[in-house]
């Protein structure tokens, strides 16, 4: 099986795709979103794996405007998966680590370690690269600079660097989420784990009208339909259009979910389910 | 009056500082969302403008994350900016930009332009750059590569770049939107253009129960107040505890909004005004 990933290699989204197919999908990197998604699109890869939530590589909103406005694919899987940032170095730095004066990564990999860095790299420098394997790659290839990195096991592994401090990132229960995509429903890898069900939904009011979004909730509240995230965007058509990202805690079904959606649609709604799915929370 | 921005120089944070405060104020760029934000916090400026919706520079989660659980800093002011990309190339490459085999830039910036670089250089190779900022500087200190920069008119005036193609992004009505925080009340320098008011509460809710959400928003809804965004983000402390930011169109009144969270309270909810204030459309 053939799944598109956001790349670079070594990055979050490598790792999601690498620890939830395993040997079972050949991984490749896309260079942006639009360029996985298109690939999927066109079945040049089976499945696409790409941001939702909480990445550092992807800016989350292209693809859910992307996934609106451009591309007919489904939602078939949920990948939520903890972020976990190391400091490491060039293996010749290891005795001297906590001596290097200069910090290299992603700026929202430096953004996520900020209290640890205050406090044991207060006069270091920081220095940007455009992601976390692209930092990992530059320290491997450059011994000869007292320069750590910030960046994840795979990165790690991948360049040959050892980890000289775990879990730096100040937020113990933050996660990232990934989408995977694919033209239709395909078959996922039988995961050990057990999966949670849930629908997502995009729903696009019929104008910016107080009181619209209380109605259109109503008809999942009285169904007693969990909502375990909700979402405003703007249209790319001006301002002041929005349309709304629900998710539902439950498999689309053929009594409940497309009862609330007959009526959102009689209060003059389009509504559009982008898929439904299991996510799978990875360790 | 000083004013502290996510760096680096020349992106679209610097611009809408630029355009936003004008000669009033010292601009100065901070390394990451957590830095600028502290020194806010700590007195080293007067005022934060931090990325809030869409940027391509910050992670936008970062913001909203260390605002509720970090930094009492109050939302004083934002400004709304068009996302306009343009195609650069260094002076000396003007003639034959169209040949170039190669386009640099921040990746989500590459991302924005893709169907652009789709139809107009199918075959030029993608590097990534840390920020639009990096790339038109390395290009300026690189004649010698044929390569073209998209990045915004401040880059292209602060790097001696020629613009050879504007607005190439894909979407025509794309926004991002920066908060202007400050510790507490500060005068923001007078603009000719009319603001539109608005509050924002974060509103956490006791526990993830259906209909929780639904309850909170009928204390808006009949009272007519108009949502202009609503956002669940997942709390720092696990899975399945969310709160949610909802931006309320009208500044905070004595009746209105103080009923409308006296009744959430009393739903077991907490609630915290984020700020009230003004939001600028810049063109």
């Amino acid at each position: 099986m053939r799944v598109g990933y956001l790349g670079p290699r070594a990055t979050f989204t490598h790792l999601a795709v690498d620890t939830f197919f395993g040997e079972s999908a050949d991984a490749l990197a896309y260079a942006t979103i639009p360029h996985c998604m298109d690939a999927a699109a066109s079945g040049e890869i089976e499945a696409a794996v790409v941001p939702l939530e909480n990445a550092l590589e992807g800016s989350v909103n292209l693809t859910v405007d992307y996934l609106v406005h451009e591309r007919p694919l489904t939602i078939v899987g949920e990948i939520v998966f903890p972020i976990r940032q190391h400091l490491m170095v060039h293996p010749e730095h290891v005795d001297s680590w906590s001596k290097v004066d200069c910090i290299l990564s992603h700026s929202h990999a430096i953004a996520q370690c900020h209290k640890f860095l205050h406090s044991h790299f207060k006069n270091a420098r920081f220095e940007y690269a455009a992601s976390t394997g692209a930092a990992a790659q530059y320290i491997s290839q450059h011994p000869q600079e007292k320069s750590a990195v910030i960046a994840n096991d795979l990165a790690a592994a991948e360049y040959g660097l050892s980890i000289v401090k775990q879990d730096i990132h100040d937020y113990h229960y933050n996660h990232t989420r990934f989408a995977v995509l694919a033209p239709g429903e395909i078959e996922l890898p039988r995961q050990p784990l057990q999966g949670t069900p849930k629908t997502t939904l995009m729903v696009m009011l019929p104008s910016d009208q107080s009181g619209a979004l209380h109605q259109v909730l109503s008809a999942f509240s009285w169904r007693k339909l969990n909502l375990s995230k909700i979402e405003s965007r703007p249209m790319k058509t001006g301002l002041g259009n929005y349309f709304f990202m629900i998710d539902v805690e439950m498999e689309l079904d053929e009594v409940l979910i497309p009862g609330a959606i007959s009526e959102i649609q009689a209060l003059g709604c389009e509504v559009k389910v982008l898929g439904s799915y299991h996510a799978y929370i990875l360790k």
